[in-house]
């Protein structure tokens, strides 16, 4: 309905939305009320508060690294009174960003309602939402990334597989693991082939995605796995003992046929052999890379071959 | 390199390996020392801390809700002298689970190292790795994921599109947006379309994957964001006026031929016109649902379309 669809705008532009600086006279009184009895138990003198306003109504407040000595009561009596301000002034959400040195300060925010937006490395960041009914505000990251490779050496019809050492059932699988932060799906397989294997290989194409929930080894959140094509450009395998108990150089054939091996192994090794006898076309999703609207970034867009005369937009 | 492997290896199996009860004296030791300071400031009695040991060589401390008094100075000590044992025995890392209210103990593991996992809603959790070199545990979630529906009317040869009111360019759009934790591609799809347009649509495939980093939109993650072909089951919009400016039924070749568009969204109108005019076999990913190897558990697969006769593994 309309109203969750703010919630989806807002989602993307929460994080990108630049805050701008609240000029209004009720932003001051808290930040003033709190540097005051901050200063109370604390020789130094600090930057007091801001509460920052971006542009889809809330309010974001940095605590410092630095606050001294600073106690819990006048953190919570500023929040409070903070808080019915920002009512009274029709704010939709708090969102306050915790240095790990100064988290002492989070329970106190938890007691006024606030709870884990996300937090990594040495910051956690809490929200509140101000208005009625369920926050609109955006979750944070909820799929991990795997990404397997299918190394096929066309010579010999033979593709790359593994088994686990760390597995109840050693079902013959593609070398795979999950993606490093920032790191490209073609380049995940490249690098966990290399890392299991000790195969080099490039990236050709993207075979197919699984999307699977309630992942046990993903902290409870999702699964997205994805499995590349890739072409092998070294053959002598010298695969990591810690991880895997076995790896070989498989017929192609014997894996797709192969019952000791799991559902997806088996489908993308019957969708590869379908490749390998009829024409790769037929199976891959090439990919293209494009600059994205955000300046200097660029992403790689996965999807069916598009005949060259349908790249004018006429298709003609 | 079979170092790295490692790490991949424990990447999905740290969170899935059941933890076993550490039954090692030097458990005992700490746990006491806590349960006794705590005792001194506590009228209550409550159970001692237990360090779990798990089959990665980990150990898990969970904090529980009720601490009443206990202060930080014995839980340091505590977690001093733990750590002490725990370098000693060779375990590998340290996990510890913080329920919010008791997030003034977060600064004072902060202080021995420890940095934040991830956090959410009422929980922090925080690791430390106990071993030489960089930590080899697994990170929380890397992407976030969008989806958009391109909803075909086959009869008119028209597609569904929108214009944000959030966005500085006004440009032609696929309606979309982020998943809810735990929704299926194709639900999103069909979840956001209705909400931004009034159209009611059904999964038909999905036409393309795009993974993007650094997102403005993401915290600081990555984006997958995918576009599925939707078909309109009705045709009347009612369009979200707080999230879009304008909506409509346009002409799919008017739509791939258009400058003021995205260059993701005129590629794919691009792909779509060429499904439409070629038949969609050309362009789609069917999905296919299949039992996951967790007991209960199914996940969707998309690839491209396997002929019957490679689905006995024979492809005869």
């Amino acid at each position: 309905m309309p109203v969750g669809m703010l919630t989806q705008t807002s989602i993307r532009c929460w994080a990108s939305g630049v805050p701008i600086y609240c000029r209004t006279p009720w932003c001051r009184v808290p930040k003033l009320s709190l540097s005051m009895s901050l200063q109370k138990h604390s020789p130094h003198s600090f930057l007091p508060l801001e509460a920052l306003l971006d542009k889809f109504g809330g309010v974001t407040v940095h605590l410092p690294q630095e606050l001294p000595t600073a106690h819990e009561g006048a953190f919570q009596s500023w929040l409070q009174e903070s808080i019915k301000q920002w009512k009274a002034e029709g704010r939709a959400a708090v969102w306050m960003h915790i240095p790990i040195l100064q988290s002492r300060f989070i329970a106190v925010a938890a007691a006024e309602g606030f709870t884990f937006h996300h937090a990594e490395l040495d910051t956690s960041t809490l929200t509140l939402w101000l208005r009625e009914g369920q926050s609109r505000l955006p979750g944070f990251a909820t799929h991990q990334v795997g990404v397997a490779g299918a190394v096929l050496d066309v010579d010999t019809g033979k593709v790359l597989v593994v088994q686990d050492r760390n597995k109840a059932t050693n079902a013959w699988k593609f070398p795979g693991g999950l993606s490093e932060p920032g790191e490209d799906i073609g380049n995940t397989a490249i690098r966990e082939v290399f890392e299991e294997t000790g195969i080099r290989s490039e990236f050709k194409s993207l075979l197919s995605i699984r999307q699977q929930h309630k992942h046990p080894g993903a902290f409870g959140k999702s699964d997205m796995y994805l499995i590349c094509r890739l072409k092998p450009l070294t053959f002598s395998i010298s695969f990591c003992p810690q991880e895997c108990l076995k790896c070989e150089w498989m017929d192609l054939e014997k894996l797709a046929q192969m019952k000791d091996t799991t559902p997806i192994t088996s489908r993308v090794a019957n969708l590869l052999l379908y490749g390998f006898r009829e024409g790769f076309e037929k199976i891959d999703l090439p990919m293209r890379e494009f600059p994205a609207v955000y300046t200097g970034l660029f992403y790689k867009l996965y999807h069916r071959e598009l005949p060259r005369t349908y790249q004018n937009g006429t298709g003609l």
